[in-house]
């Protein structure tokens, strides 16, 4: 192995100690707190682990954290009235509704509900045009970690060929879009491209987001390539019966030989997301309250 | 010279026949004239030619237009009580400002006033995050029209590489999630691009719109490629003192050589601009009536 490790754990941490950084000044030199509120319908066990992992990082860098637990039955109307309430209530800052949803709601009429200003999850169609216009909006939060992944490593991107493999609206598309305004020439693929192989070995940042485990083999990868493997596949632990195992969309062993630079699963992109959660929620704070906001902590 | 001239004068005039179809049949069974609204502001020559021409060809379809001038030092509160009135007027399907206004006015600030469903310009945040989001909305006018004449030209696009020179908000950017949607592998390329003769010898579909006169050489188009010219460059005529020249971003001769189909210019892309204005302008309306949208005339 020759590429260096992108060490997204130690990276996050950073990343949430600047935010309570930010969040200490602001307490301290301006009475406010930034809150975090959360909304989890039903009780599907996973999300359930998500939404107690944001709880404790929030906490963490000294915001307010807020849940709201609702039945997995709640209707439409009772949903958006909660939401209504965080959306007028000062303390809170950030909204987030933790999908999957059941399914009599709509993900998108969620996200629309949410005031633009304080989707922190990025994820509502108001925050994809500002994105795609060039406009200060929230940015969705993974493809945001992977922005600062990216930064870390490379510092300026201008010019360099960027893929991305997995054009979704939660990460391929905004993903794209960020590395456009980084100045890459930047490349789309799918699950329609042909000759995805020869299309990575383009790359001289190649973004895997696809869910499909190991796909991108060692030799599709540039020599010097910045790798990083956004994919989470759960299989069964090969030596650990009952146990499971993460897989990313890269080969990590293959691919290690060739990149520059590569992001592990687990312990690369997946720290990052609830990191880049508390530094929206900490942007949208500082936005709503007219104050600067943190450096190096948006797109 | 080998390629297909791809004709965008008469395929505007096919597209214009047709919402002129559809426009008539709307008066019949629903007693309903699609209006365009145009302001305009100040008197600059140039953009008084082309809101002539916006009026007449919107009249030759059948559709109402109305025209607003103010005077170039128009007030920004003055502006927005005509666009709101054009907002709340049922009337009004379609609203456009045309642009440039003069320095104190904000292009911005202008395109956000107008109600989304009738920006029929296709320029707005609103707009722009529907169409990254894969929602129903309205598309810019020029990146339409090129869609519309690779529809008919190549029929399925799925899996063709496609590559953009350019990433305006106006052109290069929408046109580049139109192909996306067309499922093509999308590259977009712009100033800082390496090697991009290289990058556009891979595309299938080269769209180049920059507005540098001829800067695509033939050597540069992948054999057989679908070639759309969307730059145009006006120089003084080189046989005709006194003349101007329209040139585009390709250089016509040489790209001809290779390409399967290219669009000249003038006449390739540029007439399908105000085409697809009235198609915009129909859709609006049925959008607004609930009557189902024209087939053919959408992204
Ligand atoms: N916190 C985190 O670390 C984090 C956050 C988000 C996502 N993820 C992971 O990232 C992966 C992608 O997430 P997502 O939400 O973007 O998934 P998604 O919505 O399922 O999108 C997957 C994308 O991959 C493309 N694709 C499928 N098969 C392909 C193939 N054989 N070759 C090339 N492309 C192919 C699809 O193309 P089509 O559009 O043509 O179908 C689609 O655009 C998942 O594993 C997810 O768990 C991790
Ligand atoms: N109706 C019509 O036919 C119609 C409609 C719209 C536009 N147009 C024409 O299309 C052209 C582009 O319009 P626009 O509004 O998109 O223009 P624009 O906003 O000026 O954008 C031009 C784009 O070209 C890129 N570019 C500049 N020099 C380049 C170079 N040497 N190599 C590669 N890319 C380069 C720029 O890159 P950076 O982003 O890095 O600066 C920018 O993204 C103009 O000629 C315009 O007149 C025609």
């Amino acid at each position: 192995m020759t590429a260096t490790v992108i060490d997204g754990k130690a990276f996050a941490a950073k990343v949430r100690g600047q935010v309570a950084e930010h969040v200490a000044k602001l307490k301290e030199e301006h009475g406010i707190t930034p809150g975090l509120a959360v909304v989890l319908v039903g009780e599907d066990p996973a999300s359930e682990v998500y939404v107690a992992a944001k709880h404790r990082q929030t906490v963490e860098v000294g915001m307010a954290s807020f849940e709201h637990k609702l039945p997995a039955d709640v209707s439409e109307d009772a949903l958006f009235e909660v939401i209504d309430k965080l959306n007028a209530d000062p303390k809170v800052h950030g909204i987030l509704c933790q999908f999957p949803v059941p399914d009599h709601l709509s993900e998108r009429r969620v996200v629309a509900r949410i005031d633009p200003n304080k989707d922190v999850d990025g994820l509502s169609v108001a925050n994809a045009g500002l994105l795609a216009s060039g406009e200060t909006g929230l940015v969705s939060c993974t493809p945001l970690g992977c922005l600062m992944l990216l930064r870390d490593q490379l510092g300026n991107m201008s010019g360099m060929n960027a893929v991305v493999v997995g054009r979704s609206n939660l990460f391929g598309k905004p993903m794209a879009q960020l590395l456009l305004q980084e100045n890459c020439t930047v490349t789309i693929a799918h699950s329609r491209t042909k000759d995805l192989a020869e299309v990575c070995g383009r790359a001289d940042i190649l973004v895997a987001a696809v869910g499909r485990a190991e796909m991108v083999q060692g030799d599709w990868v540039k020599p010097g390539a910045t790798v990083i493997d956004v994919g989470i596949t759960r299989i069964p632990h090969p030596e650990k019966p009952g146990k499971s195992k993460l897989l990313g969309d890269v080969e990590f062993g293959s691919a290690s030989n060739v990149a520059a630079a590569i992001t592990p699963v687990p312990g690369g992109v997946g720290p990052m997301t609830i990191a880049c959660l508390l530094a929206n929620t900490l942007t949208a704070c500082c936005r709503s309250n007219g104050l600067p906001e943190p450096e190096g902590l948006t797109a």
